[in-house]
């Protein structure tokens, strides 16, 4: 079997994690998590989303964050792309020095109509003037799509209207389409099925995984992505986030998981598990818990085994 | 690709998970756990372990949890193994009426020495007289091999180590070996090179996959297995047990999880999800703590959300 031998972590618990915290995170927290998730080698890191803080208040502070991450305080290298639902979005987080930019679509209506409030179509023409003026500013976008696997108001979600959402955003000029299994109902044959049908559509190699543990799967899906020949995958130190749908169940696949799992296959990541186990420890404890994820609570244990 | 439409899931649970509980579990808790596993359809539950009370007090109490469950206390129908060190154990086993016993062997010297205190050739030799007597009282045996993928002591176990110790209890009479990833340390990569290497020496019909969930991977490595043809897999109600080489890190994969897993995959397993994420509930409960795995704690907050 030929699995890709390199694999690309985009790390997003600074956005996507953080944005499903309830208890609002200072700025210097949000911004020494990033310092810490670059030290570790993350390759890319989601650093905060230029939405209306009437929204999201936890991401109020996005264009303080976004400027202190970008003017030294934490190491250039990393991509830092940062979340733009809209233009006015995007400009601010040009103002701020964005050099990467996010869309958000949904393959499921029902979801597009209850999380940004108009119908994938109209969310998808709303893109439109984005990509156009980051294009012309020289700025790279990324797509997501959410609910390939399920949506938490309709249940399942055809792969064909996941690979029409995928492509329309990559003619958009979207440089990598991000899969996301937004509640975690994906298994490794659903996820398997849905690769297959958006990569007749969408070209393997712009393609992203980002899968939700919520029912303990994502590990198994990223392994099935694998095979088809995926190889960038999103995922959020410590777990950060949790699962907006169900309260106390799991969100973000934890990036100490994905690592551990590809450091075991021999497949590079650039990424340094014990430094990022230290980076889930800390957040955890900014927050006041444990960290969620199995491979934190093993290495921790083990530590604490050995008196380190 | 041709993955198995049925899996057979062995519930570990009342043996391999209560047996590391710090705990003493009241016989009566053990006699109902295992009344309602078996009400949740699963078709084998392994139900106490034969070992002298000295080195496993919380199974002190087999005699009479085993006379229970067979003679009217859980519902004929499921198998209901038990474990059986030595001849000692075997004739105490089946004196309480035992129709199928397990013995254990380990893939590692370091772990057979530390565990049970001989060689591994050893322990192979003390099982002789067990498989020679089950088989003159008409019992099945069950083989285990534990450190499949790794032993705590000794770091990776090569595959042929297990293909070995594997293919010597199949010639003594093991209708089944469950292959047993210890610590947790497999992945899918490496527990397809062991499958591979096993299921040269021993069919692949008569092989199972014990996986324990340390480091987040169980599920990945049953996806792995049953694309190497693995129909059988052993699992723990509610991830009972945690893991003895590292205080606060999980053990046993889950069996809603697994049940989960193979559901949404459209493999028939038998077992009712509901019925037994309830189980983990309770069995959780009577432990003072919340069900370890993500499934549970996915379904009872969706639960909670409705209401029900």
């Amino acid at each position: 079997m030929n699995l890709p031998q390199k694999v690309r972590i985009v790390e997003v618990g600074p956005r996507d994690g953080l944005q499903n915290e309830k208890q609002l995170v200072p700025a210097d927290t949000k911004v020494e998590l990033i310092r810490r998730l670059a030290a570790a080698g993350l390759p890319a890191i989601e650093a905060t989303a230029f939405v209306s803080p009437r929204w999201v208040p936890q991401m109020a502070d996005h264009a303080e964050v976004l400027a202190r991450v970008l003017g030294g305080a934490a190491p250039a290298g990393p991509d830092y792309p940062v979340l733009t639902p809209n233009l006015q979005g995007f400009e601010a987080a040009l103002a701020a020095g964005a050099r990467e930019v996010a869309v958000f679509g949904a393959a499921s209506e029902s979801f597009s109509r209850k999380n940004i409030n108009c119908s994938i179509a109209e969310s998808l023409e709303r893109f439109r003037p984005v990509t156009e003026a980051a294009r012309a500013a020289g700025v790279r976008v990324r797509g997501y799509v959410s609910c390939v696997a399920g949506c938490p108001y309709e249940g399942p979600v055809t792969p064909g209207k996941v690979a029409e959402v995928a492509e329309t955003l990559l003619g958009m000029g979207c440089y990598e389409i991000s899969l996301g299994d937004t509640i975690g109902t994906g298994n490794p044959a659903s996820i398997s099925r849905m690769l297959e049908t958006v990569a007749r559509r969408v070209p393997v190699e712009r393609l992203a995984g980002h899968y939700h543990d919520t029912y303990g799967m994502a590990a198994a899906n990223v392994y099935a992505s694998l095979q088809m020949g995926v190889a960038v995958f999103d995922a959020s130190v410590g777990g950060l986030g949790g699962c907006p749908y169900a309260a106390g169940a799991s969100g973000n696949v934890a990036t100490e998981e994905l690592v551990w799992l590809f450091a075991g296959m021999g497949i590079e990541t650039g990424v340094d598990l014990d430094v990022l186990v230290d980076v889930a420890a800390w957040i955890s404890a900014q927050l006041g818990r444990a960290p969620a994820s199995r491979v934190a609570r093993a290495v921790l244990a083990k530590r604490a085994k050995a008196g380190v």
